[in-house]
């Protein structure tokens, strides 16, 4: 279906970062025009006269099958938490209780503006597709792989993850992704036979690092390394490595990450819940040309999939940080959101441009807490919210309304 | 009106903290009644089976009027945003502006949840207690008396704050409180005839306290005491006297205010984005007898007036400030939203119980971001925001629907 939309206050995310009053044309699933006063008959129209319009976020860290745990076992210490509550409902889920979490993730998702999202779960990957799909977001999917602590064999781990890359690599809305858990639940010899695979295929690679400091002083005992120094030495930091957390580091990390170019994520409310302790330094991942994005975490460990709480709260703790009201500008945080994370998945997407994907967001721009419009990115980072998102534009087909 | 809200999952915050599937009887403006299938004639009745409802939620400290200034000179050092920007802008702001800017901000806050709010502001008072009543918010209004830096005499500075109070005394949604603005911008003497006159007339009294590292530094050298130990030996802290931030203080100083039973309000956004670099010890404040409790500040330095973020981000930062995970429950978070809030203020409100004021607030349910229902307390915490907000009665008149 083709749609006209008019007179929407967009926040392109172009190469100039234009803030503009315009129109945008989207042809089936894509942008084919952003200009003033485009004249075309379209079988939909959209009237966004009160609206601000942005690129559609991208969660790229989630556990989204989680949401199904919800609340469960709050307030306890990290180990107590895993032991006595998460593990053992995990490993009793069943493929219809991953399909509803990721159901009610998905669409907790979609209604705060989220069109894309990264994940990484540990078993019922088509359940998680299946929801993705039915709800109409991208997902970019993995079966965590975990050789050293799923307690079955090696051979049945990677036939896993390897049979769901190839059930679902030709999918319009789901792009596999090789997944490796962590440096201590994943065994050497499968970190880099998964990190071969993904290079032949042409697949990202993702993977917990750095975020709690036992991890930090475990594999300096086992690899007289840091968790990013070992990465490295293994060559698996590269432009298509994803990151998650990273929170844990020396500068010399850091700048290996930059010099690699790979992803980070990070997920500053997850860190804060769990109490590691850490707080990523995306200031000097980025001043070292890291490609910093931004990720939730499961909805387990946070407990929302809210990344408007998520930009504000990664601005917020580099401020705290440094000790310094401005370390981390509010445009760097949108491209976190939006063009960072469009390019650590190798996705046409992420701006409001002629040829990108047709994934949208509107804001409605007259409720209170987004007025007065005296800077529109400081509004949208720290005083929006999932209640101002009104319409949401996916691969050219629009859900909810207002 | 007479109301009866029936089958709600309520959230009581009696003294058994219950959560309980009831009915709700509301009479003018007081809730009469809470029990099981109350059978009663009411002119409205809502069908609240498919909502979570609580007591309204109280923001302890903020500028409410300062919306018409969100988003005025974002990422800025705090020094260059105060004397470029914000005060700038603020001695220009005409009493129309100041009224507009309430009328956006008491909106927002009836918008998210809340019914009542503790509020200081330099001028226009008038207007801003006029347009709280617009908007139907109960405001506890005040004044701030900044003798040592307004560039007006101390006479008329008192006058305007006293004149205030004269006027609005009797009025139902407003009540007046004193308020100094800190130890820094208000003399000794004001500091003493202030309090002094609103122990008089049981009013409450209201300062901004050891906010920042120059604030200690500078009262250290003059007083040779902390700001806390300096309102103590002023004879300052009672159960009165609420003090906003606190987040810069030693262990003396917390025992200190726990052991007036002083109210402290901790503003955990607002600190982050001025990077003050100090995180409130709730905690320790808490276990030491002091009344705990959350204001949003601000929304030019916060930038919402979104208490369900700050609910979670008072939470997070305890988590994060002593590494443990179960620094600080969603009861007490709860706890210092309500009751403890409306304990500071002498309101009779922060519970749902028979007797109490009718200041409640529902939640959709069945919203994905608030599903499933493990754990009610940690859901309202951690995973729910001011969208999820679908009614609201304060003083037994209902806004909003769904």
């Amino acid at each position: 279906m083709d749609i006209l939309i008019k007179n929407g206050t967009i926040i392109t995310q172009n190469s100039k970062r234009e803030i503009t009053k315009a129109d945008i044309l989207i042809r089936e699933n894509e942008i084919a025009e952003v200009k003033k006063s485009i004249k075309e008959k379209t079988e939909f129209k959209i009237d966004a006269s009160d609206f601000i319009i942005l690129p559609g976020l991208i969660n790229m860290h989630t556990h989204v099958a989680m949401a199904i745990l919800r609340g469960l076992g709050e307030d306890l210490l990290l180990q107590e938490w895993l032991n006595k509550k998460i593990w053992p409902a995990e490993s009793k889920l069943t493929g219809k209780q991953i399909f509803d979490g990721t159901k009610i993730g998905t669409q907790e998702m979609l209604l705060s503006g989220v069109t894309s999202f990264n994940d990484m779960y540990i078993k019922e990957l088509d359940q998680i597709a299946e929801a993705t799909i039915k709800t109409g977001l991208r997902g970019f999917l993995s079966r965590g792989i975990l050789d050293l602590i799923s307690g079955r064999d090696s051979k049945s781990e990677w036939k896993e993850a390897i049979g769901f890359v190839e059930k679902w690599k030709k999918n319009k809305l789901i792009t596999p992704v090789i997944s490796c858990h962590s440096i201590y639940a994943t065994s050497e010899e499968m970190l880099l036979k998964s990190k071969e695979y993904a290079n032949k295929n042409k697949l990202k690679f993702h993977i917990h690092i750095s975020e709690t400091r036992k991890e930090i002083f475990d594999c300096l005992k086992k690899h007289r390394k840091r968790p990013v120094e070992y990465l490295d030495s293994l060559g698996l930091l590269d432009s298509n490595t994803i990151l998650a957390h990273a929170s844990w580091v020396t500068k010399r990390e850091i700048r290996l990450v930059g010099k690699a170019k790979s992803t980070i994520v990070n997920c500053p409310i997850s860190n804060l819940k769990l109490a590691t302790g850490g707080i990523c330094q995306i200031k000097e991942y980025w001043e070292e040309g890291a490609n910093v994005t931004l990720g939730t975490d499961g909805p387990a460990s946070n407990n929302s999939l809210n990344m408007f709480e998520t930009m504000k709260l990664a601005a917020l703790l580099q401020k705290h940080h440094y000790w310094k009201a401005d370390a981390f500008s509010t445009q760097k945080i949108l491209d976190a959101a939006t063009l960072n994370a469009a390019k650590a998945l190798g996705l046409n997407a992420g701006s409001i441009e002629k040829g990108k994907l047709a994934d949208l967001v509107f804001l409605d721009a007259r409720t209170p807490n987004l007025m007065p419009h005296y800077d529109l990115l400081s509004n949208l980072v720290y005083s929006a919210h999932p209640g101002n998102v009104k319409k949401v534009i996916v691969d050219g087909k629009i859900f909810l309304d207002a």
